[in-house]
């Protein structure tokens, strides 16, 4: 049985719902939410004794639906996951805007949406969320957890937090932000606040900070991609529209490079597919993201997991730098962890787990083995 | 004879003044600028054969008072230039805000600030006005033409444009730029568009776009510095002031992390000495230099130099990565052009040639033995 890339992206799950935790829940912030929805899609059939589920977490811009934005991982032959023999799951993380609890969703407290006051989201917090959602479902270890980016910080607190519930941890391109993300994640969200529509964050659905979100997006793909990505594809062409750079235009709106014309392409395309509130809020959550804090020390939370940890870094990442995943792998083994490295050699940059879907699935392979 | 750092800092130019070109200036975009003025400043004395004179060029953001910007260079003994021996000139560039004829001066023919009408300004438009002021002063040939970053441009630009007025061309980190630094560069005219000041550059003196100038130059000093740099100086620490980036913050605008004090302290700081307008002139004209643009190929441009080049490029500059300036430097020399590579090992990023002059001194100083 083959299944093309086409096919699988098409692919409806097998379930999608809505998972309510009926109580206040208490967050690493120190704040609460109450009653929180996480919205989850399943694909395939968990077995008699449940133990072939697989979690994959998505990263910033992602969603439940995991077979739409990562179909390469379920090719048959050849895929990491088989349909056939796995029960797939994607859990849409608290803060997005695909469908679980997030500044777009209404506070119960006050009947009105959260907008800016949507509290602070820990990574921890999604992981404690998603744990009561597989717990629902009758799991109690899951095969593996895998994910990259803000997916692979879930992982980690995956493994951290709940060690006896996964087996195999697989978390790409992630650790804790360095200065120069956590950098260039605020810029991000100064562009937003900087959109007049903006509005302190009470914008209205039909009037949102799209110039401000677009800026955002564009700096985020900068730090997604990498410089010899960006030159083999873009040099210093013209705008492929037929700018000329050349040329005076009043306020640089016109005569674009080709990769300017890129990346406000990539900027406008977006707004048609995110929320700010929602942009803002889960880049705080990857800021956050430190699998150490609360712990005594790195010992104290690494040698909780039990799971066979497996960390990719990518060549050509600056956002996560391979030298900082390669170190959080040393560390996480210091601890006691089985925890391998491994690279993935890509001129793509922090978006070669979604550009080169392939080679990461080549390079992962020898895992289920 | 020696002099502190702070007394060269402190030191006022022999000579400055404005040197107006009393024409119709064409551009290299094809339109013209009326009676441009150009702010400089004399430091030394040009000695009698007026063969002594050394051009300082500056970069995005720096003026004519090159002593103030550049002190390491002028210091005794080890400095590089001798106001004993050497007659310094800075020239303030076209498109800026510090004396010569930019956004903010006022069109001759509409009375009123030209503002974002302000036309695209080529560095080779900025180095023939430069060559009109240095023959006015009687120079037939300079000693030596310096710079980085854009000053660096204006070098090169120099070297081609005017092969026997330049005996010994410097250009520091300086090359075409890549698809990265013109997306950067882009995004950072963007932030400022999104102002809702910006008014579409017809904003007043008194009510001008800080807020979006800040994240341009928050996202400049990014391009400027290294990811090791800020790790080595912020990690992943809170905001020095204090600020807890574990909470809850309306918008995020509270709990930063340092990095995100750090950057929004140096928007806000440059407020106080730039203008928008001038920001997206002179970004626009690093983006658009180019010294083989209307040469018929890199052959014909490059073979045409007669100077004595050095390109100096950072070790850790991804603005303009040490490879693009290391290939520069072997396009010129295969042009039969006598060019010379230096790379300075540095963790400081582009702004190496601002944050290590001392090292930068050294590594050029047996150019001038």
């Amino acid at each position: 049985m083959t299944a093309t890339i086409e096919q699988v992206q098409a692919r409806r799950p097998d379930f999608e719902g809505d998972f309510l935790i009926d109580e206040v829940v208490p967050l690493e912030s120190g704040e609460v939410l109450a009653r929180p929805t996480q919205h989850y899609a399943i694909y395939g059939k968990l077995n008699a004794a449940r133990d072939n589920a697989v979690l994959v977490c998505h990263a910033l811009s992602g969603n439940a639906e995991v077979a739409t934005w990562w179909p390469q991982l379920f090719k048959k032959p050849g895929g990491l996951l088989d349909l056939d023999r796995d029960c797939v799951i994607g859990i849409n993380i608290l803060g997005s805007c695909y469908g679980s609890t997030g500044p777009g969703s209404v506070d119960p407290e006050t009947g009105r949406p959260y907008g800016p006051t949507f509290p602070l989201i820990n990574v921890r917090d999604i992981v404690r969320a998603q744990e009561k959602l597989i717990s629902s479902l009758g799991i109690r270890k899951l095969k593996l957890a895998i994910g990259a980016s803000i997916g692979g910080m879930q992982v980690l607190e995956w493994a951290v937090l709940f060690p006896d519930r996964v087996a195999r941890a697989v978390s790409i391109g992630a650790a804790p932000l360095g200065a120069m993300g956590l950098g260039l994640n605020h810029l991000q969200r100064q562009a937003i606040m900087l959109d007049p529509k903006w509005a302190g964050g009470y914008y209205l659905p039909d009037d949102e900070p799209h110039g401000g979100l677009a800026v955002a997006r564009a700096l985020g793909i900068i730090s997604y991609k990498s410089v010899p990505l960006f030159e083999a594809r873009f040099a210093r062409n013209p705008n492929r529209t037929g700018e000329n750079p050349f040329i005076s235009a009043v306020a640089g709106q016109n005569g674009r490079f080709d990769i300017a014309g890129y990346l406000d392409y990539q900027g406008r395309k977006f707004n048609e597919r995110f929320d700010a509130n929602a942009y803002i809020c889960i880049t705080r959550s990857m800021d956050t993201f430190d699998p150490v804090r609360a712990h005594a020390s790195p010992y104290a939370a690494y040698s909780r997991i039990q799971a066979h940890v497996t960390l990719v870094g990518i060549s050509t990442d600056w956002l996560f730098p391979p030298e900082d995943v390669r170190s959080l792998a040393a560390i996480i083994g210091a601890a006691g962890a089985r925890c391998e490295y491994r690279e993935m050699a890509s001129i793509h940059g922090h978006d070669a787990f979604l550009a080169e879907p392939d080679h990461l699935v080549r390079l992962l392979h020898p895992i289920f083995e």
